[in-house]
């Protein structure tokens, strides 16, 4: 029986209902194409979409936006050479390319902190579970042995922390992407020890656990990193697709961290 | 004569004129009290206000909030014991509180991207001003170069860069705080080698270059941090201000980098 993008489509969509400012969608490709192979990603680099067709696959998932703006910015795409670039490499692999944000962040729970959870092996300590974040509870946990774990698992090269490395913290809330902002965060550390996530501003979470520590509060943050945090959710959802279309081959293709450190 | 918290203000929003929808202005303190000694930092921590009180300074001015948000959040100001704690540790220091953002960016150049090139002893080397960046022409200039100088004299122990270190990069745009936004930096990369920011979203201006490497194009990002990037900016204001007013002691407090690696 054929696959078509629009069947795959609808796999993943259902049951989720976006508002119409959903960045999500094909952006590249014809919905009644039939699906030969699938690549999935966090980043729709230019290596990435390069392997994409390398390896035969004709339909590349990602979760970011192509053109560096998470809502797409005509400014900025008519008037960058590289982005023009870009377009000509897309349309030379002639892939069709469907963008999966908001609707796996909608899944219940989000299937990119799922993703995330489970990459981490911590699918047993979970205590509760909201749309933006999940609490745990590890027992005797303190923020240097949280913080070798997250390295050795996500195999990060370095973390970025605030907080004192011996402290215990034994209740953690795990946040992906750009959600480390301090409206978020603040509240919930309120409830837990420690709160780790992708992103967020520099001076909100960050300064409140300063100041709380030098309060004597036994507080701390854990960045991982944007890409870091929801890259094993969109490897969850590459198995998760797997599952559903057995006889398509589907390829996660893992993000690396983009910065170095000097 | 008299100086007051008053008289400090209309020097420092001389010839400036703010939107209504300015985050600056006295947060504490009375007008007509006199000024008997001034502190300035980019950041008001617990820290930060205590020592203003015990260098017996009764005027406080930051660049940023008091309550870890940039514009004021009363639902987090109602909600978190630690905002409350830092409401009276305020209110036992009976400090006025100036809050001086959008001001000192409004100076032409930009106060705080001022003091940064000042800071970094770059001034022989700005070729353009612009009010969010300023473009500079360095000889024989390499992206590690560039990185040893700015941790030397801004005293940071890491930075975190996206290129290659040995790049060529001549043409240098500078930009302070959360000015590393891809519709801000990307378009600057048109025209110039490395951008050097405060901060900015980890996917749209680290992508792009990331992007642009692998087109063999020779393109760079350092990200200096939020507040290493406008600290110096803040010591400048603060030597204007002590030339203004030479009778009354104008300290600097600075603010130190908050994460740390693991």
């Amino acid at each position: 029986m054929m696959i078509t993008i629009q069947d795959v489509m609808n796999q993943i969509e259902k049951d989720i209902t976006l508002d119409s400012s959903t960045v999500d969608g094909l952006k590249y490709g014809n919905r009644e194409d039939e699906v030969k192979a699938i690549a999935v990603s966090f980043m729709p680099s230019i290596a990435v979409i390069q392997k994409t067709a390398e390896i035969k696959a004709n339909l590349l998932i990602t979760h970011e936006a192509l053109f560096y703006q998470h809502h797409s910015n005509q400014t900025l795409e008519k008037n960058t050479n590289l982005i023009e670039q870009k377009k000509s490499i897309i349309a030379q692999t002639n892939l069709a390319i469907y963008r999966n944000h908001d609707v796996v962040h909608r899944y219940q729970p989000d299937g990119i902190t799922q993703g995330l959870i489970a990459e981490l092996n911590w699918q047993q300590y979970v205590n509760e579970q909201q749309p933006a974040y999940s609490i745990l509870h590890i027992p005797n946990a303190t923020l240097a042995k949280i913080a070798s774990h997250l390295k050795e698992k996500l195999g990060i090269e370095y973390l970025r922390f605030v907080g004192n490395k011996d402290m215990k913290c034994e209740k953690i809330a795990v946040l992906v992407g750009y959600r480390g902002n301090g409206a978020t965060t603040i509240p919930l550390l309120e409830k837990v020890d420690l709160v780790i996530y992708g992103e967020g501003p520099e001076w909100e979470t960050p300064e409140f656990v300063w100041d709380a520590v030098q309060q004597g509060s036994s507080k701390g943050i854990i960045q991982l990193g944007h890409a870091e945090s929801e890259d094993p959710g969109m490897k969850w959802l590459a198995n998760q697709l797997q599952l559903g279309f057995p006889t398509v081959p589907v390829t996660f293709l893992p993000t690396t961290s983009r910065f170095q450190l000097f």
